[in-house]
């Protein structure tokens, strides 16, 4: 094992000579502690769903006492980090200090503060996530109770972890909310940036392959299928700033695998997109678009 | 931590404003125990292929009887949840026990009959994939083994799945069916709904994307691509109990990207779609649909 | 019980009559074992971003040498097993040994020589995805650092995994480099067979539904979106030793949904292709490709 | 494996013949709950001793409030279970319920009261532990620190644990108490009966083989050596109620393997007994008590 | 860590020096798995008395049936391990074979018929345990039900696995029931050789400290204290083979800290041995036996 | 719960007021790790004996790294801790940095000196142990093997650890050696001291309620048996630094429950000390020691 040796020489030789080890200073968030975050924010905001055994009713209280204790010391530690990064990366203590309400205790505080905002904030996000299940329900002939949404849709784990993640986004913590929607990205194929803005009863059905961009907006009562992007037309890193991902005003259907592009594209209220439409222009309110019929060759085979 | 203090009790106290928590009677099936359900089972279809160390082959019986053991225990209480569930949903007992063979028993023994119907079922399963594999290795010219397909193909995962879970669903059994094809669908992002019926020799080829709705008829021997959806051109809530998705006769072929939409849309038998099509109306036996040419503009980057 | 004990005893007897059983001789690699290897994997080539706590800088070089050997000995033995049942499908082992660089020893031997060349290989590939994260950076606007490229882009994690699992490909190691992709393909809806030849500076956003099949070649520079198909045109058995799928010179973008098809088929260095095109046939440099306007129908909804 | 099958049918059939299965309703404290309980209290009383990582001093009232909502919720259900055995035995829930304090709520009731009861005690009990910790300390020549004390001392183990189980003794929640005892002897090899009364600044060196009986009564400042017995003459379960174990009044040191026994037997105040003795009656204060010299022959060997 | 590097070459260069490695072919039973075995076979016992859960009385079967198969497959495998260690000290296989029934198969075959055997005693064992705790509960006035004998006293354990570990003696199955008794005696500080004969209705109260001997040989309704040794006059290797404890005759009561040495040595039925008393003769049916008073001196205090 | 919410409130505040916190700085050695390391230690000396598996021999260097780079790292941690109290403790950083050989490093560059040199020294244990082994095997006729020894003599666990907390002790780390030996006595009923000198080829038999205390001193191919104390004559604070435990010359054997007594007492070379024997002055060498026959009242029951 002489050539173990010497090659794991050489790799802790070559660690520093690219940007992909991190040994500065204060750590990052955890990807594991993210997704422990995340399973025990679903435990907390969905008693008797997620435990193995059955929920002990009687310890409602201590239960919830118990685990928002915990997660709120996880996420002082992973949020402590974030911050530390953002220092690192050049912002300053105190400009990261009056957003997070003016503290002056450094880090830890600033993290503190954050988290004890996001569980006040709890009780909304849970408010949003029960119109966003009946909308589940009623958007989904198969589906056969509200129960069936919370424990198999993927389309209601997405908007959860969202709106979750959308706080944190909200409140300029780095890494983090990127980490948690990339975390349900992976679980359920649908990739909604953290940043963008989602009305009311929102639904995604299937869901496998949707993208929803930073600066997307979306009204109340929003349906998408599968496989729909609500993307970009320019990427070049100059335009980070701007308005690129498209608004998608109130009460809007549209289906799969559908396209739309633009941070100046608005789908008008009420309006139906047919699956698989290219869409890169503004549609009026309560307009229907599909693809022209008649694109296809059908013939016998040979 | 006066603040979290407050948040925890603001939270109790709104988890009864929503349906989002689960604290009537008896339970739910757990998605934890239904991925271990999934991984015991698994290990029960395929000896020597899941086990982290080499099967002991000379304590096969041993190993077999305890592992199915152990799935009927974990089955029955999955089972018993999910029945109580409906009849807390409204169903009558007794008509749950008409389903279940006449079972006078309660839940407990519903759950038993059910469970004890599938072990007799899981070889005539065994015997449809057994030739799902051999479609996969001889529909994919990358493949080099079977075994290659047993270890690591998502439309194999994917078949093996859905045809234990359409099991419980034809047993009326609520829940389970969705979360364990939810559960192959957020590893494999091929989303089959347990109603759908898929006939012998079935294959689909790297699978992302793929929507396989509840009414959906396949004969034999039909093979997808990645991103085909089989879905519905009405989501009405009312039409729950019809037709909504597509027949797909013996030996059709459809190519990535398809989507074939309607309860009265008919594939022929015999036919390839090529990618991408978008059908809502039946297509005759032997047939070949493909995208008409010369709906691109290529031109050189200024 | 004696339903279910006469099911066991129907199931072990019919174990042998299906190929859906592994109990030759010496074991499979394991999927939880390849699972395992590359998060070793992805903590050895990026210390500090995957550990749970905080990185212990003065440890590295303890780490790091506890890390290689234990992977090193894990690699080891699933290489051994694969070595074993290339063996069992008829390859010779003299002509493997030749594969591994003459040794007599056995697949034992043969194996330990391909870890120990995989060892030597890992600086060079962790030059190489210094490259891709530094792609991944510049090509996205939302990216706001590249701890964030590291810590959550389903693209980076494929390409680490598919420069990792290509080495064993090209070794002829079976089995291991698809299970390997198959596993990084769960995880982001990123499908690239192991045998793909991707250049340097790759990146690919959002991801969900790529596929990538086993001929394709890949030049440096080139960005890809979600839903891109690069595939065969033919899935003939007979063909699976051809150049099946495309070839992408440098420079070149292809945007979501877009499918190229064929080994013949070349899109010419620094060309940009549109979403959602359907490309059978070469493309020349510096092209621009897009889908006709005027295909889709807009009307207000009735 | 038929004979197996044959002995498994012997075995469930043969379950009820003895006393030896618990399948009565509603079961009893699990063993291994009982341990994670006295380990959750090792935490809670020594924050800083026990941890593997370093303690999160930033957090100690979250991790406290954790720590504690948990080892409520646990301490309810296997006293709740406890109290349910009782009731089983032949106890009145009436009677049960004025113990503790009149609740007329049942079993669960009457836990929560003893529970609450108990985290009140908790400061007290810790005030206590503080004067043990320093009677260690004082008490041993080789005691280089109280915390060594703390970390390593099994004497310190066993009178931590006989102040938690000796409450639950006092409350007589049965089996829990006991239970907890021989944890702690299994550990140190130190048995003293939960109903033992000890005072103040007790210490116990070495202490493999100490035994203190039910009835025992041992005043401040008392120090043993490693086999003391404060034992029983009689042992007929007549006398069951009875003072059965001896007395041993403030400052007494008894040195290894001395044997006191019987209910009237009364140690003196400031004795001091030397190792090996063996008493049955009582004891003078401010005695010295010794084997007397001469019993041994001393010669060469042949 | 260049010094580390060479400490452990030289540590692997020393490894053959010494007769402290094994890595002679076939393996060595482990301590890890015995702990597991004896967990099990608790479990198995005693139903309802180890879980941490309730009994799933509804189960016991399945339950049983699961835990049976796997403790065999968990046996079968130890004792194939220790027959083989037997085989490489020197035994003969055939004369192994017709030890354990006239198998002809190899350590393989052998293990499963002394399993296979030891299944068969269980419930003969479980018949002789009911005794031990009946007689348990008698010896102790502080026994308030046969609940808390199983879940709480030392001296019932240490018997429950010296009959499970006896049985394996009788069989000369070498190593593994050394390990289980040693096992027992790290948790309860009873040491009892399996070699050791123990009649019916046996009892160790408290049990610290106790020694039983290879050759012990002990009648019906026995009661031992804690600290008592039953053990040799000689310890000389050739007498490996004599009777060298002694013999402990029906109705026997031994007091704390007795000692009783020699092979020839009976204790005669009925006797009652006091506590600390040191005996190397017989002693008479119905004798009492006590340390003669006035060996101690009592002086004040200076 | 506002009963609970006030306890915890008063716990934490009560924290304070006793010395059983630890939140002073940096942390203590974790009881946790301590008893890793010593599983990691003797899986690192008697590879083949203690893995649950077989041991992997073709990897035995791989594995030694692992282990050795694993135990390393976490031994440093450990030191580094206990370095960090002896100076919060008072002693004087140079001081220390003196005794670890002259480095100026602080606690970390100590601490790994310290480990350094332990790894060094491990062949030497391990030479030692090879002894110790041979002593027990020869010295106890019920032993069939030495690997008998390894496996299951409490005595030889006894011994291995002592010898390796021993090498602490004279580097003077505090609290690590105390925390190794109690661990051992726990499990095996031993207290040996880590500050006691014991020669080679050791052996205890049996050994619940053996103590050798801090200052004892043991020459070669002594042997104990179960409950000899080898202890102080006076436990004043004001001796610590004395000698006050007894000397045992080379080929002492000393039977059950002798108790030997003070610093000046030596037994002379080869003498033997009958049970239960109690000694406070010299005996010279070659000396038999015994109880006076006699001491007993033997009569019939009434």
């Amino acid at each position: 094992m002489r050539r173990l040796d010497k090659s794991i020489e050489a790799l802790v030789n070559s660690y520093d000579s690219y940007g992909l080890v991190n040994h500065s200073g204060g750590g990052l968030p955890s990807r594991e502690s993210i997704e422990d975050i995340i399973s025990s924010l679903d435990e907390l905001l969905f008693p008797g769903f997620w435990e193995k055994g059955e929920l002990d009713h009687h310890n409602l209280r201590l239960i919830t006492g118990e685990k928002a204790n915990h997660l709120a010391r996880e996420l002082i530690r992973e949020v402590e980090k974030s911050i530390g990064f953002a220092i690192r990366q050049g912002r300053k203590l105190d400009e990261i200090s009056r957003d997070y309400g003016g503290s002056h205790g450094g880090c830890r505080a600033a993290a503190e503060l954050v988290v004890e905002d996001f569980f006040e904030e709890i009780p909304k996000i849970l408010a949003a996530l029960a119109l966003d299940m009946e909308a589940a329900f009623r958007g989904d002939p198969a589906a056969k109770s509200t129960a069936e949404v919370i424990l198999s849709y993927p389309g209601f784990q997405a908007i959860v972890v969202h709106r979750l993640a959308h706080f944190f986004w909200t409140r300029q913590v780095p890494l983090i909310p990127r980490m948690m929607s990339e975390f349900v990205h992976s679980r359920t194929g649908i990739d909604i940036h953290p940043g963008a803005q989602i009305g009311e009863s929102f639904f995604i059905d299937h869901g496998t392959g949707v993208v929803i961009g930073e600066t997307t907006v979306i009204g109340k009562d929003v349906k998408l299928y599968q496989g729909v992007t609500l993307g970009a037309l320019s990427v070049r890193k100059e335009e980070a700033d701007k308005k690129r991902h498209p608004t998608i005003e109130d009460g809007v259907t549209i289906y799969a695998n559908a396209t739309i592009l633009g941070g100046q594209t608005v789908i008008g209220r009420g309006s139906i997109l047919g699956g698989s439409v290219w869409i890169t222009e503004s549609v009026p309110p309560d307009s229907t678009v599909y693809i022209r019929a008649g694109d296809l060759v059908i013939k016998p085979r040979k």
